[in-house]
């Protein structure tokens, strides 16, 4: 059975089918929306506003959505299954939206993109006036464009006749200071552009019109990489030394990045043919696979890649399917573990203008630490892993259905699992919860070691801790069907990433002279942003004990900053200063790290 | 029957058969031969001094070479069969040899060229140095190079391993600011570079040694587009609105440019992945061609083409097979019919410089006039058409085998035939010399009249002279087998062409101001100095009457632009400042063309 249900914008009538999933049947009817985590009710960004259409509220919606905006009719779309006719109303996904999914920090964006659409209406040739074609274009668009322009041989190959078709005007799109298209007059073509943040594990991409700073449609996707290992220590040795797989890798990296953008466009409604620009923040292990440069020795000690300052390159060398004609700017890098989406984060966060001191950290697959003082910015990286994703935890596992998400102790204990039902396993954000609940429970102590059963005063967690091959583990779920347990190692290896994280910390501050008081303001990017409770993070210590107030997400930092560089090229050079200027610290060349890191090996503090 | 020759250099002992033809043999060898007519005895550059080898002097050797020349024991090589065992000596192929070869000004051009082989020795790597493989070169190269360099992604692809393989040392190859190749540490590798002047019916090459200056082959080779048609304007029509054959013009130019390197670097013994820069001259058309841009408007009025500026690429992007990252640098135009070439000469010439007025001459297919003054330098384009180089005349022929080359009306009638034998056509230099010397002995009035043969005093003459299709002409060689006449047609098709060039001439200096008194120095280019006497050329009124002594070849001057645009960078900036400052002045634009052009109709003065 089908029903009609009122989507506003486009303000259209559209026929849904019964039964169907809102975020999955709007998806496929061309509809943009908003929703990174793929539908698994994690990322929160696909929130719609429902009259009619639904009238039941999930458990998930009912814990993640606060009471306005329950109240308010806001439902998470992939959440919902169509029921009855009704209207759907979307955010508006202008600037101020993306700054919302991003975290921009409340700060506009001026236009000044790298992308222009300069038009042009050219004297005609005449005896008195001989000028070749190229000529008469580019003494035109010196004073338009403000300094000189080049051309590259398919497109002056079609300028002759095109000048002549269009009776010498029309616009040219200029990328940089190179004419990449050629409009005919009035034809007001969009002019389209792309952020993209390269993850380990996930790839994220907006599409914006340049004419008005609006992103038209925000996506993600799981990076295709994966097949060769889930993080990049396992992909580069899968690479190393073998130009084909080195291939394989750059292949695949574009191939998840094609579909990005076919999906984006689709969803909009857009040509992909109209994207002139793409910016892209990622570690500096994406970068080198997505250019195809051997990053072995980022692996090796002294960890020196072959690239870390920006670069341009052309679309079509890259395989990237936009304009055959478009551009693709690679952000800088710092060092080897702190690549352009910690640049991405600097420059989003501002920690480069920054006149106090402001920590900031970033979880992906791995972990940086920012601190930004008067003096400039030190970045340092750790060796956090994956831990804090769910990686080489016993029932470890992605954020997908079946895994659980959060965990609570007390009063009672209690978890949520993705999509329901019983669970498989732990994604990323459990694992802390878990971790920072039994702590907090007396389950664990301040070691992290699982006491006995007889250590533990609340009955209930104690009948749950059970020995299994000489180790003591906690066993959260079991059925006849299967089990999910934290083991003892599991939490050593949460403390190693978490011993990491807080030497990274400890060391900059005591690099830069600050203590923790003098710290105004702490910002959590990537992971954290969407997964981890800050009041655990200070529990567990992997941050020091900072006030909550201060402490501040920024979601997705990289793709704010690559976001920025698309719209706006001061903002572009700022990330190279950013790259040039900030100070990295490599713990592992310090005397003083190890004694650190063991010290923070411990929760708490 | 084989015998041994000795040649210097590389002074080696060479087996060559008794009979062949040494040009040749010596090519064959893979020995560097001059020889831009491909071995038809017009171009006497293949000079090589025996002993032994051959004794006898054909009768063109006896024509075409001097008293001292004959003495010392100068061959033309193209002329000489090996008889017997002996010693060649080839001349020493330097820059001052390509002086005496493209007509160079006495001025040496000091080593300034576009490519530099730029040795490297980087710190490694460390953990206080963790700086990037490509930022670590390149903050290297920043200095050396003084300024900021880039790379493409294939070289980049390669860098980690080569540094880490050449221990951080080696040569990195710079076109421009862009890094192109990498050399291994004390490879030594030659540095070679190209200059191409692209004729509309021959291709011309100089392969130079970048590091030395020095021009190590030198060769030519018809424009395979001829197969297209005669002139530019044959193939402006074949490929008018028809990509595809556009693309044949396009493929079939570099194809005749890549056999040229090929043998270029055979004949050297060079590496033709070792040429990293090509530079190019030739009129617009051959660079519309080359580019594979549209030319159709380039024929049309007001004569505007696609192209006037400079265009740098990359040889792949054309199919030139040098170096895969080797570059092209197009030399710019003035406009439609004063092109690339025409730079060439000016700058080759010095007009640009001239502070006492100077005129210039250069006729390939077209012909160029060039009139600097202290004021600067002003261009025309006559539609001389081919005339002078054999086109649209009944039996007009190229240079080739059984073409009359030179010809003498008195004290008796004699001529030159290339190769020998029976006459079986006029080539260009042959048409001049006919028409000059006819009328110089009053077979012909002072309107290009062919005189009955009543009013022709020299009764020798006066027989030639018959009446086919109500026309005069005058038959120069009859055989049972075939004849060889001069049309009344064929002298109006001179007419046009010396009536063109000397009003462009005429004009010019009206323009400018200037009486041909105030002319200083007259310099010819292009097939004036291969084939035309200055004497005939002032007999026919194809230039004013200035003394002898202000007149002087200068040979192929857009092959010694290119050259000097090759080997040093300010003599390219300066083509740049000719081709804006010079001014062309369109003769079809002005009211008193037509006067002129039928008042320099008429031969002498």
């Amino acid at each position: 059975m089908k029903v009609n249900v009122r989507v506003i914008p486009p303000d259209r009538e559209q026929k849904l089918k019964a039964g169907d999933n809102l975020r999955h049947a709007l998806i496929e009817a061309g509809i943009p929306l908003d929703s990174p985590c793929g539908g698994q009710g994690t990322c929160l960004k696909c929130k719609v506003r429902l009259s009619g259409v639904s009238r039941k509220y999930t458990q998930l919606e009912q814990e993640k959505l606060s009471p306005e905006e329950l109240d308010e009719g806001w439902h998470l779309a992939c959440q919902v299954a169509v029921e009855e006719p009704g209207e759907v109303r979307l955010p508006e996904m202008e600037i101020s939206r993306a700054k919302a999914s991003f975290g921009l920090l409340g700060e506009e964006i001026p236009l000044q993109p790298n992308v222009r659409s300069l038009p042009f209406e050219l004297s005609k040739p005449s005896i008195k006036d001989q000028r070749a074609d190229w000529n008469r274009l580019t003494e035109y668009l010196e004073q338009t464009a403000s300094g000189p322009v080049s051309i590259e041989l398919p497109l002056l190959r079609e300028l002759s006749s095109n000048l002549r078709e269009w009776n010498f005007s029309g616009e040219a799109l200029v990328v940089g200071n190179e004419v990449v298209a050629l409009d005919p007059p009035g034809s007001a073509g969009d002019v389209l552009g792309m952020a993209i943040d390269i993850g380990t594990t996930t790839l994220a991409a907006a599409l914006v019109d340049l004419a008005t700073g609006k992103v038209v449609a925000l996506d993600a996707e799981l990076n295709p990489q994966i097949n060769f290992g889930a993080d990049v220590i396992s992909r580069i040795m899968y690479a190393q030394g073998a130009p084909e797989k080195r291939e394989n890798l750059q292949k695949e990296l574009v191939r998840g990045l094609n579909q990005l953008i076919l999906r984006l466009c689709r969803n909009s409604r857009r040509e992909r043919g109209r994207i002139f620009e793409a910016t892209v923040a990622g570690n500096t292990t994406m970068v080198h696979t997505l250019l195809g440069l051997e990053a072995k020795n980022i692996a090796l000690a002294p960890y020196v890649g072959g690239l870390n300052q920006s670069f341009n390159l052309s679309a079509a060398e890259l395989g990237l399917q936009i304009h055959p004609g478009g551009k693709v700017h690679i952000m800088p890098s710092i060092a080897s573990f702190v690549g352009a989406d910690t640049v991405a984060v600097i420059l989003a966060a501002g920690l480069h203008r920054s006149r106090v001191p402001r920590l900031a950290i970033d979880i992906g697959t791995n972990g940086e630490v920012m601190l930004a003082t008067e003096k400039g910015v030190l970045t340092a990286s750790t060796a956090a892993g994956p831990a804090f994703e769910g990686g080489r935890i016993k029932y470890g596992m992605r954020a997908v259905k079946s895994a659980i998400s959060s965990f609570q102790a007390a009063p009672a204990m209690n978890y949520s699992v993705i999509g329901g039902g019983a669970p498989k396993g732990i994604c990323g954000s459990g694992l802390i919860d878990l971790v920072a609940e039994l702590y907090r429970a007396g389950v664990l102590d301040r070691k992290g070691r699982i006491l006995k059963p007889a250590e533990i005063s609340t009955g209930a967690l104690a009948k749950m801790v059970r020995v299994r091959e000489e180790a003591r583990e906690f066993v959260i779920f079991k059925d006849e069907k299967g089990e999910v347990a934290l083991t003892q190692k599991d939490i050593r290896e949460l403390q190693l990433a978490k011993g990491a994280l807080r030497a990274g910390v400890e060391l900059l501050m005591k690099e830069a002279g600050v203590r923790a008081d003098d710290i105004q303001e702490v910002l959590l990017a990537g992971v954290f942003g969407n997964y981890i409770n800050r009041e655990k993070a200070v529990t567990l210590g992997l941050i020091p004990l900072f006030p909550l107030e201060k402490i501040h997400f920024i979601g997705n930092g990289a793709m704010d900053g690559a976001l920025r560089a698309l719209l706006n090229l001061g903002e572009r050079r700022q990330a190279e200063k950013i790259a040039s200027e900030a100070r990295h610290i490599e713990l592992s060349g310090r005397s003083d790290f190890e004694d650190t890191f063991l010290r923070c090996l411990s929760f708490g503090d």
